[in-house]
């Protein structure tokens, strides 16, 4: 008789953006006269760069023609598309990665539930509180958690490092050693950043523990201050101690076209095993490529065309990010984030809970958003806006907030 | 201090069609005159086909104006390709399956990796004996799979189903009973098929032992013979022991597009649980959906035009399968599959290793094959050819050989 995994049944409740999109298409349902504006989810709106366009086509064309055809792709990517992030990524930024430590996949939401598996069952992970909730879910489905507790909504063996208004949403080093630490910066939810000397901290911690750093990097293309590092790599030591994972989803709008890496550096190694090696193995069994012609849209990303074209781009939302900003500001909201994230953080008002907020949003302002308590127990009392939608709509969803 | 996945480093040598690429290069290098033929891995060569080009060019078009821009698709894959999937593969041929059933996925290779991970550690699973690696190998590093013994080459802990020339290629049912039993027919590596009568027996048997069966039906497109059955869910029985994987890498040249997807009925359930829940949850957690373009690729596979080019490119395959057969035979080879499959299986002639013959045919006729020993230990002694070149390739391969 077959058995499943018990670990899937442990999960509490469904995946938070499931729940929120399940809620916004019972208002609507309900209320089909209503325009509903959605600053939840991180999707972004605004169409593909035409240098993305015109790859893509080109790619599509080459598929058509037995001479340009392409079947699987090499295990780790195309070797076009990881000599350019490498080049542009990494060597350009002075960090020292080299493009067959580069792993291709079909985006940083996979990679960061698979990368677990490469670990023993027993590592005790830490996360930040609030977290995107990939890195926990994924944790609790191979059964590294230990029991969930209903009422502080925290698992008995996971390390919270809490992120909230007191210490500026940027978490402290644990008293209780973890042996993986999840760490993203620019930061989901909150929108805060790390600058490099606070991320070296951070390395060096780890390297004198043995700990690993798995650092998601996302949001990268947003961080718009000086201090504020473009990766791990910038950090000596972080070759020894760190992976990195990088989306195309934000900084080239591929939510819907899906593209993403993994770095996993030489050096980095436990107990003379190298973990690069591992992930190889993973992505050669379990994987099959990201499609051709998706790579060469990755690849037009790097040209001097696409650069510009996604510099305006990522303005384009940074702008609505201010609009948020300053429109919450305005209206006397307590909010962090927006400066060199897309995510804006607020402290819902009169001490409504995270979903109490939500509801009142939905109905009152017919604005979907995502409660901050879906990202962990320190979010509980605030509220995620993203930046990714339209200038227009983010406006109008701003003036009803404001005369709510 | 972090600790690794130790099954990872049970794995023995590298993944078989990395380590037959790697010997091809080798020799190339050191041969930069000889032009090598690859009948080897099952990588498709001919061109999308025209309706699929069409429909990914308008795909890439609606993704650069905002109005049709596609972001995030919804978890279990778009409304218009599940429905063409679940009417075409399934409700015209009777089988009662419902769109909502169906999980888009990147491929089949990914599925076939990933689903064991809903199940218990402690489930004990079979394998038909050769057999495709992913199964085993995403058994091995979850597990589950005991000790590994070199000298037999096989794992303590999983039941072989041995495949050879004595029993027709076709498995039997075990003596000992297991927990998760995987099915590949038309088979991969060996081109045998099953009859309906044959496929029922085995859901009547799972039926009774409360086993799950994992059906792998990647190569259904390519079934010439009346009484093959396309689906498992052809067989009365099937929707409350079975989950079916497809693939589009094969009917479509979809190697290079990555497309797949795999059917859970809402009836299959463990003590009371759905499985359709867990591989949901996975799904929503894990994943985040396949490129729209090649969804809109997916649907196209499916119109009038699509079916009608698609079936032209089968029958392109067929005619090298058939090329394959009848020249080897020829040659006075002992050779079986190619009639409902693009894979030849052929016994080794002069009682040589598989890897002996690999390493003559390549030197001596310059093509690449795989050898049967790499898909298990009852495939020792045998090796796969493909159809899936060009026909001029083909021809002149088996011109090659059969000069040997």
């Amino acid at each position: 008789m077959f058995k499943l995994n018990q670990n899937y049944l442990k999960l509490p409740g469904s995946y938070l953006f499931s729940t929120v999109g399940r809620k916004q298409r019972e208002y609507e349902a309900a209320h089909p006269d209503k325009k509903v504006i959605r600053l939840s989810i991180g999707d972004v709106t605004q169409p593909l760069a035409p240098a993305i366009l015109e790859a893509m086509h080109k790619a599509v064309d080459e598929m058509g023609h037995a001479e340009t055809f392409r079947g699987y792709a090499p295990d780790l990517g195309y070797e076009f598309l990881r000599n350019a992030i490498a080049k542009s990524d990494y060597q350009d930024r002075g960090a020292d990665i080299s493009p067959d430590e580069i792993f291709v996949s079909d985006g940083a939401k996979c990679d960061s539930g698979n990368i677990q598996e490469i670990f023993s069952l027993d590592v005790k992970i830490a996360v930040c509180d609030p977290v995107y909730p990939v890195y926990v879910d994924s944790n609790v489905m191979a059964g590294r958690t230990g029991v969930y507790d209903t009422k502080t909504e925290t698992w008995s063996n996971v390390i919270y490092m809490p992120c909230t208004a007191e210490n500026g949403f940027a978490p402290e080093i644990p008293r209780e050693t973890p042996d993986v630490i999840y760490l993203c910066f620019p930061n989901n939810p909150t929108g805060s950043a790390i600058t490099k000397d606070r991320l070296q901290e951070w390395v060096d911690y780890a390297g004198k523990v043995g700990a690993l750093i798995i650092y998601d990097a996302a949001y990268e293309a947003y961080i718009s201050q000086e201090d504020v590092p473009h990766t791990i790599y910038e950090c000596p030591g972080a070759r020894e101690c760190a992976i990195e994972l990088k989306s195309f989803s934000k900084n080239a709008g591929f939510t819907g076209v899906r593209l993403g890496y993994t770095v996993v550096p030489k050096d980095l190694k436990c107990q003379g095993t190298p973990l690069h090696s591992l992930w190889a193995r993973r992505h050669g069994t379990k994987y099959n490529g990201a499609p051709y012609i998706v790579q060469r849209a990755g690849e037009a990303v790097y040209s001097q065309e696409g650069k510009e074209q996604l510099r305006a781009q990522v303005a384009y939302y940074m702008k609505n990010a201010r609009v948020i900003l300053e429109s919450l500001k305005g209206a006397g909201y307590t909010v962090s984030g927006g400066v060199n994230a897309p995510y804006i953080w607020l402290k819902t008002p009169d001490k409504m809970t995270s979903w109490e907020f939500f509801d009142c949003l939905l109905e009152k302002a017919n604005v979907v958003g995502t409660p901050g308590s879906g990202f962990g127990p320190s979010g509980e009392g605030y509220f995620r806006l993203t930046a990714f939608g339209s200038y227009e709509n983010t406006v109008e969803a701003l003036e009803r907030i404001k005369n709510m």
